[in-house]
């Protein structure tokens, strides 16, 4: 609308130079008004939409190719919380400029994402303006079969899957807010900027009917396990010394607040009966993917609160319950 | 991630004040990782994504209400070309600030534009950062029907709706590029800020099989009908004297620039049989919606050009095609 002055590739050149796939799985891609996609009979959709900002989701420097992957590995990580195989997704994004190298190398980590975890991209918008990204993301669960955040009952165990924490060390490592070694920052700053959405975990929860409720760890496993017990109407109690090894090398009271309120983990937590343990433990082996029993459902009839509680059973106080965009 | 410092209500508080809203049209609604869709036997999905960018798409002092109207409108545009009806959409936003009744008045004109046209919202993101907000529509459509871009035939006619090139001179008013009369300059801006989906055009069109290919004219009238005939591998006509009558009351070469290039019109543009006539004229005075049959489809071996022509047949330059985010 309000006219671009400067001489560049044209929106339409660079979409069919780096996102124009083929796309197998649709009826019809990229190209038109709208895609057409024909869902399966017996399937519900599963569809959600994330917007990630520079300066707020990710820092400005950060490498076009993890950044790609990054931008759509958080949709998944939200189809896996729910058991939904990825199908379709589709990808908007306000540019600062058209640079066509780090369009090709975004482009490169989207698709590697996208490949890996069995999605097409099928559409989408560019325009040009301050960096942000927004990818919608469709997948398919067999109808009525969803893990729902909703469906935790009383006593059921609370697990949460991979290590938590890494990431928000990552960041805080980028940002010299920490002193970390030079292997576990760099393992730290893999979880941050390539995260692994738990599509396989999420999957076989629901196909073998092991968990009842879910939810990602996107906010911080304290705020989302939160919203796990308020959507259920339950309370939730986190035993401390059963959360997951403090990694070696950072002071366990840092590493322990990066795992409660980091945030940008991506991995899972969800709420399993009690005769399913047997079964997580050999999912774990199956998927080499710690599963970790941290904690229960519990009767809440005032308020659907996260308590934490230290070896004697005494709760201990929280002060920061994870991230809130305009908390 | 980055955390934010103010003191604010809370995201999880602003999603439910101002955007969850009950959604019998699905099997989930808001507030888990995903929403749940169940989609209709026999139909397809079509689906949009639109970004819109502060500064760039609609100025930054735009009325609420109508920013959240047009938001919408746009996507639901994309549906229109495709003859889909409108079942669900998600709405992903970044805003500078939470600033409430700017979010009432946003809100307010979303869903008026949602329930005009039968559209749910099930789902959505909020965060922090540079106005921007992204749009994803879904619409369904009997399997094999959609209206494409590509299946324009030689010798279709070419025809429009509406009366095109209003939006582009409301702007130029605001932007103090024109005199305009003041009846005639709120008719821009009306265009201009509270565009109509021709929804109901789509479904006529799709449902009595009275055209062959279709877009919706949001680049520009000779751009967007420049993809209709790349996409269907033909050449076009434009006849200069069939145009939709030239507003009163302004210069006739800008009148006529505004409606060949300047966007943002949300009119649709589709090809049609000789015999499609008849009916054709029935349906815009049914719909009371003006329908322009303003050109024709030709054979074009080498390039799938659009050409404008005189009352005498002579070829017309053309210079400017409307608009491309990046050229």
């Amino acid at each position: 609308m309000l006219k671009a002055l400067e001489d560049m590739p044209s929106e339409f050149d660079l979409i069919a130079r780096y996102f124009a796939k083929p796309t197998p799985q649709a009826v019809l891609g990229p190209g038109d008004d709208c895609a057409l996609l024909a869902p399966s009979l017996g399937m519900e959709l599963a569809i959600t939409t994330d917007m990630l900002v520079s300066g707020r989701h990710f820092l400005a420097d950060t490498d076009p190719f993890q950044l790609g992957w990054k931008t759509l590995a958080v949709n998944l990580s939200d189809l896996a919380a729910m058991g939904a195989k990825p199908r379709w997704v589709l990808l908007a994004g306000s540019l600062p400029r058209a640079d066509e190298s780090w369009l090709a190398a975004f482009s490169d980590g989207f698709f590697a994402c996208a490949g890996r975890y069995g999605a097409e991209l099928v559409g989408g918008d560019t325009t040009r303006g301050p960096l942000n990204l927004c990818v919608t993301a469709l997948g398919e669960v067999p109808a009525g079969t969803a893990l729902r955040r909703d469906a935790a009952q009383t006593d059921d165990d609370l697990w949460v899957s991979g290590q938590l924490g890494l990431a928000a060390l990552g960041l805080a490592h980028l940002l010299d807010q920490v002193q970390l070694s030079h292997g576990f920052s760099q393992r730290c700053i893999a979880a941050l900027q390539k995260p692994s959405p738990r599509i396989e975990l999420g999957l076989a929860l629901r196909e073998r009917k092991l968990a009842h409720a879910a939810i990602d760890i996107s906010d911080g496993l304290l705020a989302d396990v939160g919203h796990l017990a308020e959507r259920s109407k339950l309370g939730v109690e986190i035993y401390r010394t059963q959360l997951p090894y403090l990694p070696f090398g950072v002071a366990p009271e840092l590493a322990r607040n990066a795992q409660l309120a980091g945030g940008d983990d991506y991995e899972l937590a969800f709420s399993a009966p009690f005769n399913a343990r047997h079964e997580l433990a050999a999912l774990a082996a199956q998927l080499d993917l710690p599963l970790w029993r941290i904690g229960r459902f519990v009767e809440s009839p005032s308020a659907y609160e996260v308590r934490l509680l230290d070896e004697n059973g005494v709760i201990l106080p929280i002060t920061r319950k994870g991230f809130d965009h305009f908390g």
